[in-house]
């Protein structure tokens, strides 16, 4: 009875609160700024990874970085928890709303405020799409790197949350590698300036540690890009190898070899069959595996390694080897890999997306263990992954209108990032830890090593209304962190001034 | 009356607990490892920035990671202040002793753990010289790319402090580009592991921010170091111009035709008459500027580029090209410019090194400004820089015999930071913030920016005993981060378990 009144008693408090917060958003936002409407709410209930549902409390959308800074600073002075989502294609549910939260959606946020050609830079808002970036350059030459398969729907400012990747990221590297400064909104709604677009800036690189860190630091409200120059020539190849431990031996010679491909990539059998099936990309015929392999660069080097890396798929038994002639058989080459998610469902009713990653060395024995984890419990695996960077994406298939297959796949799922983190690896690639891998973080991190982190977390976010529930496995009371010395030790303030 | 017994006590209570920990040392530590001796202690009052000294209270030369652990545990029980040094080569004094603290000294610490050529990585000991992971690893072929010109002696330690750059970081970063993962003691005296091999590790990217902090977090006792294949070939040219606009025109071009060289140095007419007459380099008589331009890379390529870069020099009025023809005529060439700092010496009896960043598109109107506050002032100005990366090193001439020089020096020296700044630059390129910069540090940042800055430092180091005074202009008492809260708000926690 007790435990039922102070229940109704919080209930009624989180009502009043999200009521005022909800009253001052009309205040302080344009019209048609603030949802409230159930049916409204419920467009937001997820974003890429459908299995994680949440309906949030409101949803508001901000034309402006003013706006955001006013939507956390009245959040934070009621104490309701917050969620940003970009575009909504995250993968590991870190834009999952919260029950009792607000939802910042920054689709309205779409300018590019600045391009600076000749300094290699552009100043864009965080709802702008990453292919908008290149788009808005590409006929001076120019592009933005990081190519996330959603480069067309995805946001800039959901790219700097997720760190995201791509098909490119092993010449390129991830988004982290392509973001020189950024205007962000800490948790108490303070504007303050991450990076800088002088090389090495002084004090601590809070940049790097923003991003990836998943909505759980701030709101990124100005996002500084780096801007490349679109190489010379791109060369793509088709190899078919006859079983991936072939196609992964080739893939090791390669990089042995000092070649740095702007990609490689590797399906096997089961997930070259649901690409033909889906977008009858027309791969080699019978092949256990194949390897698409990138190259793009100055015309004279390109040639050249090219020449390597054929020669490496030769050595190592590839049995057959196309060279895109032009830029539609390079789309052709790439429609099947750029498919093979996708694809899948046309194998199977439901399957599971992992993100894992091992050290390159370690492929073969790893697809080897995925291969027997799958026939000893009778769960397909299809593998399609990153191959240069080791980053793996099995699709572990089931039927859920099988009693107990969803659950078997899950622990096969599991039970493949177990063995990355045996080798070495990590428990995600690309698509972050969000609300998905909460839960594997343990396994990969000390207690020592979470702790460091989330005293990070406590000391922009002490009251815990930034994303709370991602990323980190226990929710850490800020309190707990070595209090608060008000007094002046006197060894470590003396005489400090004069000394120097 | 009262406060000078106040400050005795103080004194006291300083002298009690130093008087502890040098007893805790020695039994905790091999023979010969505490230095307490007052002659000895003084090898240790400066880095490479002679001008600021001070003499630490102990030195203590830990072998081991285990030991650096129990160093910092003791420091930490007894609220000692404690500063780690690896070669002391910097050049803003970041290793600068504390007078009341422990001055932790790592050159003990020299073992190369493991080489891993095959996922190109080694982890060494932070001790470990720069050119020592080159030299283990060049037989085969590879190379540790961060090339400060201190090199031959510095400490990869150091370098992780100071995220240390060099000529080549046009092309291949900083020092943080180079790392994948540490093993660092907290200031409380736990290890942390921050990186990891697996690119895009979860959880805060916080590698990054450890990495340049220049020892406020902590102490590095393991890293984990990236190998760099080494390019098959090298290509070195030297081109003589009328004056810097000619120059910096010519690199601006290189630039924007989308050339990256591995490096691009510029000197002036100053600093070429002080190589010349301390090394005989023989740069192209007359010039009133000279460029070094490095490029690296596939046979096939390097020479195309080269050919471009020639190009540019031509177009932008260079009156002589030299290109080094074998590696002893590239030594030559490297000679005037890796000499300049110290050949500076025979042209004047004082100068000050300043480390400063522009934009490179700002390069011809920094120089103007520098010239005409050279021209207004009586002081000479000689300009070293790598010029790719607008990364300026003007040399600030003066006699200190003469009354009054070093003031107007220093204020010369401090313009050209200004200029740096009003620029949208940086008032640090590689040489860090440490004890020297820390005035200029509320100039380049705001409150709001330096406060989130400290907040990370107050999460690591709440008490502030890791190297303070550093860096940061005012040293924030950590008990103004917001405060514990002990209770679970309603509306963070709310239900988040049965959401998921």
């Amino acid at each position: 009875m007790q435990s039922t009144s102070v229940e109704a008693e919080q209930t009624a408090l989180v009502r009043r609160a999200l009521d005022q917060v909800v009253q001052r958003f009309h205040a302080a936002l344009p019209p048609n700024a603030v949802i409230t409407d159930p049916q409204r709410l419920r467009t937001y209930e997820c974003d890429g990874l459908a299995s994680y549902r949440v309906v949030p409390a409101v949803v508001v959308l901000p034309e402006t970085a003013e706006q955001v800074r006013e939507i956390v600073r009245i959040c934070a002075e009621h104490q309701v928890p917050f969620v940003a989502r970009g575009s909504g294609t995250g993968l590991s549910g870190g834009a999952l709303p919260h029950a009792s939260g607000v939802l910042v959606v920054t689709s309205r946020m779409r300018r590019i405020l600045e391009i600076d050609l000749a300094n290699e830079r552009a100043v864009v808002e965080p709802g702008v799409t990453n292919l908008d970036v290149t788009k808005a350059v590409a006929a001076q030459g120019y592009y933005f790197a990081p190519d996330p398969s959603s480069q067309q729907v995805c946001s800039v400012g959901g790219n700097v949350a997720e760190n995201s990747g791509g098909a490119h990221c092993l010449k390129y590297g991830f988004t982290t590698n392509h973001i020189l400064a950024l205007e962000v909104v800490t948790p108490d709604g303070d504007f303050v300036e991450l990076g800088g677009t002088a090389r090495d800036t002084p004090g601590y690189d809070l940049l790097g540690a923003f991003i990836g860190s998943e909505g759980t630091l701030g709101v990124a409200t100005k996002i500084t890009v780096r801007l490349l120059r679109k190489p010379e020539v791109v060369q793509t190849l088709l190899a078919g190898f006859p079983s991936t431990d072939e196609a992964g031996a080739a893939v090791s010679a390669i990089i042995a070899d000092g070649v740095t491909p702007a990609a490689i990539e590797m399906m096997d059998a089961l997930a070259i069959e649901a690409a033909e099936q889906a977008v009858q990309c027309g791969y080699p015929e019978g092949a256990g595996a194949v390897l698409v392999v990138e190259l793009d660069g100055p015309a004279a080097e390109v040639e050249h390694t090219f020449d390597e890396v054929k020669r490496h798929c030769d050595e190592h038994g590839a049995f057959e080897i196309r060279v895109a002639a032009d830029d539609h058989e390079r789309a052709m080459i790439w429609k099947g890999r750029k498919s093979a998610f996708a694809a899948v469902g046309r194998i199977s009713p439901d399957y599971i997306v992992q993100d894992g990653v091992i050290p390159r060395t370690a492929l073969p024995e790893v697809l080897g263990r995925i291969s027997r984890l799958s026939a000893e419990s009778g769960v397909r695996v299809a593998n399609v992954f990153h191959a240069g960077d080791g980053n793996l994406h099995p699709l572990v298939l089931f039927d859920d209108a099988e009693p107990g297959a969803n659950e078997r796949a899950e622990a096969v799922s599991a039970a493949i990032l177990d063995l990355c983190i045996e080798h070495g690896g990590s428990i995600t690639g690309e698509h972050g830890v969000g609300a998905d891998k909460v839960k594997y973080m343990g396994r990969m991190f000390t207690a020592d090593d979470l702790d460091t982190m989330q005293r990070v977390r406590c000391a922009f976010d002490p009251v815990g209304i930034c994303n709370p529930g991602k990323v980190f496995p226990t929710p850490r009371l800020c309190g707990e962190v070595p209090g608060p010395r008000r007094g002046v030790h006197p060894l470590t303030e003396a005489g400090l001034a004069d000394q120097f």
